[in-house]
């Protein structure tokens, strides 16, 4: 068998389809067959250090200008701002992970998921993932108790939105159950591997 | 949850490689999970029915003009002649099975694969089956032990020029486990059909 090299599944969807219960899912499967094969990004941002928190565990904290350097560099794939600080994922521990073998889940917005696929282009899958119906996903965001009656109209409507653009993923999977949603996208992963462009040496190999 | 239309699954690889008995293992799974899901091709042929053979059971039976323009129509998808009679694969029966969700599994020449591929273009998956090594592929030709020394290396030299082909297909698998490399192809199934090209219908009906 040849070594594959690691693939970065970047999953988007609308608020309160269960994105982070299906990766969490997906994680636990991919570890059960063979430990150690999921990697994890650490973001990069310019807020300061909290508590105990260390650089390169929680996250990798550098200043606003080194940042900003970073994104000249080529060095961050993806960012946002968030109340005057930066977020961002770097590439060269992607990098890193992807060459040793790991898997790397993303549970990230749309654009997030569009620049890892052109920065990483055939490293990357892209997965959308749909509710079952918009009155399952406006039950699931009432479920949470936390979210006031206008604040519920303004996540359907944004959702709304989002939908209209899964067409620019490369799978849609809809999330009925955890489990099937999850070994949906291990069948996304374990195809993806399996393509010919990934598997030409193999062929070359045995001549 | 959409009705999806079936797919063709276009196996081809050397001879000896083990396509039969992995498509019969997959054939099984595929039933196991929804019977009646896989649909069976039956071949057009220009040779006389023998014994009990009945027309539509074993072969559509065609006179040599019938079948010449059925090629003519574009109603023979691909086609191999075979001591003076022709064998073909009929579009219309194929479409059908498709239409009714049926997938379609064929073990089939490389150039039939890639004739299917550019017929039923959406519609088909094509998978080129590896063996684990040549030094494998020779022992399970002469474990036949049917075969003289010199066809065994007639197929062996025609394998060697077969498995260059193999980048012209969409996926390669390696048929180093038969029950590994029928789950390979259930994996491919499952998420040719979670493609976004595929799946848009139901995100806009969400909408």
């Amino acid at each position: 068998m040849s070594i594959y090299r690691g693939l970065i599944v970047a999953v988007s969807g609308p608020s309160g389809v269960g994105k982070g219960t299906v990766l969490a899912r997906v994680e636990e499967l991919l570890e059960q067959a063979n430990p150690g094969s999921v990697g994890h990004s650490i973001s990069v941002t310019t807020r300061a250090p909290r508590g105990q928190e260390q650089d390169g565990v929680e996250y990798y904290f550098r200043t606003k200008d080194e940042f900003e350097q970073m994104i000249k560099d080529g060095k961050i794939v993806e960012y946002d701002q968030y109340v005057d600080n930066y977020y961002g994922t770097p590439s060269d521990p992607l990098d890193e992970m992807l060459s040793k073998g790991q898997d790397v889940l993303f549970d990230i917005t749309i654009e997030g998921s569009l620049a890892l696929n052109r920065k990483f282009d055939v490293d990357t899958v892209t997965i959308f993932i749909l509710p079952p119906s918009m009155a399952e996903l406006e039950s699931r965001l009432r479920g949470r108790g936390t979210e006031t009656e206008e604040k519920i109209a303004k996540r359907l409507a944004q959702s709304r939105e989002e939908i209209k653009r899964a067409g620019e993923f490369e799978y849609i999977i809809t999330n009925d159950d955890v489990d099937r949603a999850a070994r949906d996208i291990l069948a996304i992963i374990t195809a993806e591997k399996l393509k010919a462009s990934k598997n030409i040496n193999t062929a070359k190999e045995l001549e």
